[in-house]
C-alpha cells in the first residue's frame, strides 16, 4: 500500500480517477480544499474516515499531511513499451523525460510537476540507485505524479537504443552542448537529465542524439537538476508552440 | 550572526570574498570539497576551528550542514537605491527579480541559484510576510546567495514605480498575461513573481507595465514559483543573447 499525503495531491489522486481506498482525515478539518476532498470522495464512492491527528502525524512520511492521507493500492510503474504504444496527437509527436540518477525526492516531483505542465508523455527512471514514487514525490509534484506515467527500467543505456529504434531523438542536457535555442528541437523527443552533481554518466553521453545546454551567464553557474530540466521541456514547447 | 550551512555554501561563501568570521569543520573531516574549504581559508587568513559533530548538530538549522558551518556577521541587505545605481554593461541591461509573497526559503534559495545563472542584478523582496535570507536559503541556493544583491523593501506597489521612473520595465508573471515568447523582453527588465499559491496581489498586477505567461500544455498546469522565475528569467536571457 502507499500513502499519498497533503490536500492538492489528494485532490488531484481524486481528480484522475485514479483507484483510493481509503482518505483519513483529521479530526475537525472541514475547510478550504478538505471540503472539496470530501465532496469529491463521496461522488466516487471512496471511503473518508475521521481519524485523530496524532495518527496522521504518526504514519506521515513528509511530515506535512496537511490534515489528508489517501491510501491507495501500490503503485504500477509502466512497461517502457506502453509508455511507447501510446496514441499520440500528431500536432504533438512523443516527448519523453528520463532522469539519470536523480536520487532527490523533491527533484523526481518537481520534473513531474513541470513535465505534467509541458504535456510530456512519461518520464523514465532506472530502477537502482534512484528514487521511486514516493509520497514525498507525490508532495513535491503538486499532485502531477497521478497523471505522468512513470517507467522504470533496468538499464538507460539500452533503454536509449529503443527509443532511438522508435524514431525519437534523445537529447541530453549537458553543458558541453550545443545553446539549446539554436538546435531544432520539434520533432519526437526524450530529454536525458543528470542526476545532481555529476550529471549524465559518459556512456549515456555518447549515446545521445545531440547535446543540449542552456546558456550560463553567471560566475556559479549551477543549475538544480530539475530546474534545468524544466528549462529544456519548455524550450521544447516553445520551438513547437512556435513552429505551428 | 549568521551561519551558513553546507560545503557548495561555504565554498562559494570563501570564493564570493565574503568577510568570513569563523569556520567550524567537523572532526576528522578531510575529504573532497572539505579539503579544498580549508585551503582557501588558509589562503584567506580565515580561521577553521575543529568541533564535534554533535556541536555541527546541535547548532544546524537546516539539518543538512555536511560538516561544515561558517559564521558572518548579520547579512546587509542591499538598499534599492544601492540596487539601481549599480554599473551595467551596455550589453546586459538591468535586470531585476521581484518577490512578491514568496515564504519558502527553498522557493528563494532556488530563484538567487537560477537568477546568479541568468545573471539577474539583484532580487528585491518585501520586509514583511516573505521570508529573509536563512541558512536554508543560502543551502538551497547552492552558495548563490554569496553573489547575488538582495534588498529588502517596505512597499512593493511603491518600489515597482521607482524602478519604472528609472526606466525599467516591470513585468508580472501571470497567467493571464499575453505568451512571453510573443513578447519582446530585451530592454531594462524586472519580473514580478508571485507567491505560492496566490500569485500576483491585484494591486501589483495593475502596477505591471506587462504581464507575461508560460503556456501551458496540461491539464494541472501548476508551476512551482521558483520554476515559473527560472523559466521566465530564461526567456529573457534567451531574448537577449538572440538579439545581440
Amino acid at each position: 500500500m502507499t500513502e499519498i499525503e497533503g490536500r492538492q495531491p489528494v485532490l488531484e489522486l481524486l481528480r484522475s480517477g485514479h483507484e483510493i481506498k481509503k482518505i483519513l482525515v483529521a479530526k475537525g478539518q472541514r475547510q478550504g480544499s478538505i471540503r472539496e476532498i470530501i465532496a469529491l470522495a463521496a461522488q466516487q464512492g471512496v471511503v473518508v474516515e475521521e481519524v485523530n491527528r496524532r495518527f496522521l502525524d504518526k504514519i506521515s512520511q513528509t511530515h506535512n499531511h496537511q490534515g489528508v492521507i489517501a491510501q491507495i493500492a501500490d503503485i504500477e510503474y509502466y512497461e517502457l513499451d506502453e509508455l511507447l504504444e501510446q496514441e499520440y496527437d500528431p500536432q504533438w509527436p512523443p516527448f519523453y523525460v528520463l532522469l539519470d540518477g536523480v536520487q532527490d525526492p523533491h527533484n523526481l516531483g518537481s520534473v513531474l510537476r513541470s513535465g505534467e505542465a509541458a504535456r510530456i508523455h512519461g518520464v523514465i527512471i532506472p530502477k537502482r540507485r534512484a528514487v521511486g514514487l514516493t509520497p514525498t514525490v507525490f508532495k513535491s509534484s503538486a499532485g502531477a505524479a497521478s497523471y505522468v506515467p512513470v517507467c522504470r527500467v533496468t538499464n538507460i543505456a539500452s533503454t536509449i537504443d529503443r527509443l532511438k529504434e522508435s524514431g525519437v531523438w534523445v537529447i541530453g542536457a549537458d553543458m558541453d552542448g550545443e545553446v539549446c535555442y539554436e538546435q531544432d528541437l520539434t520533432g519526437p523527443a526524450a530529454l536525458v537529465i543528470g542526476g545532481e552533481g555529476q550529471g549524465l554518466s559518459r556512456l549515456v553521453k555518447e549515446k545521445c542524439d545531440l547535446l543540449s545546454s542552456i546558456p550560463m551567464q553567471g560566475s556559479i553557474n549551477s543549475l538544480n537538476a530539475a530546474v534545468a530540466g524544466a528549462l529544456l521541456m519548455f524550450e521544447i514547447v516553445r520551438q513547437r508552440v512556435q513552429s505551428r
